[in-house]
């Protein structure tokens, strides 16, 4: 499998086509790609997956929309129904992500590729909008990210700051951080700015023992990245925040996507940018 | 006259009455007002001012216009006319200004409130945007700036920075500083990208010695301001770079505003503005 998810979408753009979401769900859907999304339909917008049981789903609504920067709320389903047509008319949310993790009572138990034969009719599926989207921009107007050019995943940190509660869904923040030279630093606040479907503006810049970080060399998740004398760290609210809110409330089940793994919309990036500064 | 200037402007205010910016000019043009501008007609758009002999215009407004960030074009007059039309009706630029700073040879030589006797056929009077244009919008979305709760001077630095020059104008760029919290200095940000004709974004945050500042508490012009354990200093380009810039190029005559006593423009502070974010 891993192979053909090598050749099919550089084959793709090596051919100067370039990647439609729906081409890539369509890969996904039928086993030839089970590894991270990053750069796979470039121009569309990224998602991160929780799925959870009806019962849990009005509160973990409230979390999002208490919670905007680290739950950037794209679309929830219906109780049952595993499509999300606002963002794509063929996504069927049961085969359409590479790989998930399936918690349970707050524990991640397996890390399955479909999730058709786990689905119930009382689950909700919930996406929420992911940095790939905001990052492409980034790319794209020539400031660089040290991840991407090192090839690793972005270092995670979780915080001091505390989310807004929302019944049982509580916890501390988790920001991704991504080094800049000042005049980059300010650049990446202004596009960013435009991308609240993304996480929006950063949370944090400068100093990190501010908002309870002490070692920028120790992520809590993902690589760590040099920060250079001349770089300033810029923190951005991250989407594994309602992870750490689901072990907090430790539903008896529930499914998100394995991180990186994301769901891939026909939402345009540029489309769900607010307008250029 | 002080005492007068002190009585008008803030009766005007204390009666509910938001004093406009035509007011504002015939109070000053009454020979009523001789300080600085900051908070008189503060809905409205406040200028540098640089009148220089037509014969050196040309390469003036070239540097203007390869300098957008300190110095941002508002208007410029035709030879020998004191008039700016774009800028307010009735604007006379030999009257209009507080108090006038005049050089000969790039040496201030006099201040005096009225240059109606100094003006010559060949004069054109440059207007660039300035600073408090956006230090109102940064206050009325509550974002803190000390040196206004002091009551003293932006501090300003001169940098080493390089302008890009024109003809025999050149030198250092000279920026401004305002210490934020971060969550402050994000805003200002995203805030002050907006301004295009006011300096727009900040060229620098951070570090000083990254931009050649040695010591924040010894600014070259203006007053020093605190900057606390938590807080960033961002640095923006400064409306006193093309006094640098007059400096090296050493005009036989040019006539500025005193630092601090503006020209005050018809154009509103929210006209000018980009779209919010």
């Amino acid at each position: 499998m891993r192979s053909k998810s090598q050749v099919q979408p550089s084959s793709a753009r090596s051919s100067g086509h370039e990647e439609t979401a729906a081409e890539a769900r369509r890969l996904i859907r039928a086993g030839a790609h089970d590894g991270h999304t990053a750069g796979m339909a470039p121009d569309y917008v990224q998602g991160n997956l929780v799925v959870l049981p009806a019962a849990m789903a009005a509160d973990f609504a409230s979390y999002c929309q208490r919670n905007p920067k680290p739950c950037p709320l794209l679309a929830a389903s219906k109780p049952g129904d595993p499509r999300l047509p606002t963002l794509g008319d063929d996504l069927d949310i049961r085969t359409d992500v590479p790989r998930y993790r399936v918690f349970r009572d707050g524990q991640a138990v397996d890390e399955p590729t479909d999730i058709t034969s786990l689905w119930r009719d009382d689950f909700v599926a919930f996406v929420l909008g992911c940095s790939f989207s905001f990052e492409q921009t980034l790319l794209g107007d020539g400031v660089p990210l040290r991840h991407i050019a090192a090839g690793t995943n972005v270092p995670m940190y979780r915080t001091n700051i505390d989310t807004n509660p929302a019944g049982p869904f509580r916890g501390k923040m988790v920001v991704s951080m991504r080094p800049f030279r000042a005049a980059d630093a300010i650049r990446a606040i202004q596009i960013t700015s435009r991308f609240d479907v993304a996480h929006g503006a950063p949370v944090h810049i400068g100093d990190p023992a501010l908002i309870g970080i002490s070692d920028l060399g120790r992520p809590d998740e993902g690589d760590s990245v040099e920060v250079r004398d001349d770089e300033i760290p810029v923190f951005w609210a991250c989407g594994v925040t309602p992870q750490v809110a689901i072990e907090q409330a430790r539903p008896p089940v529930c499914i998100t996507h394995k991180p990186g793994c994301m769901v891939i919309t026909d939402l345009r990036s540029s489309a769900v940018a607010g307008p250029d500064d």
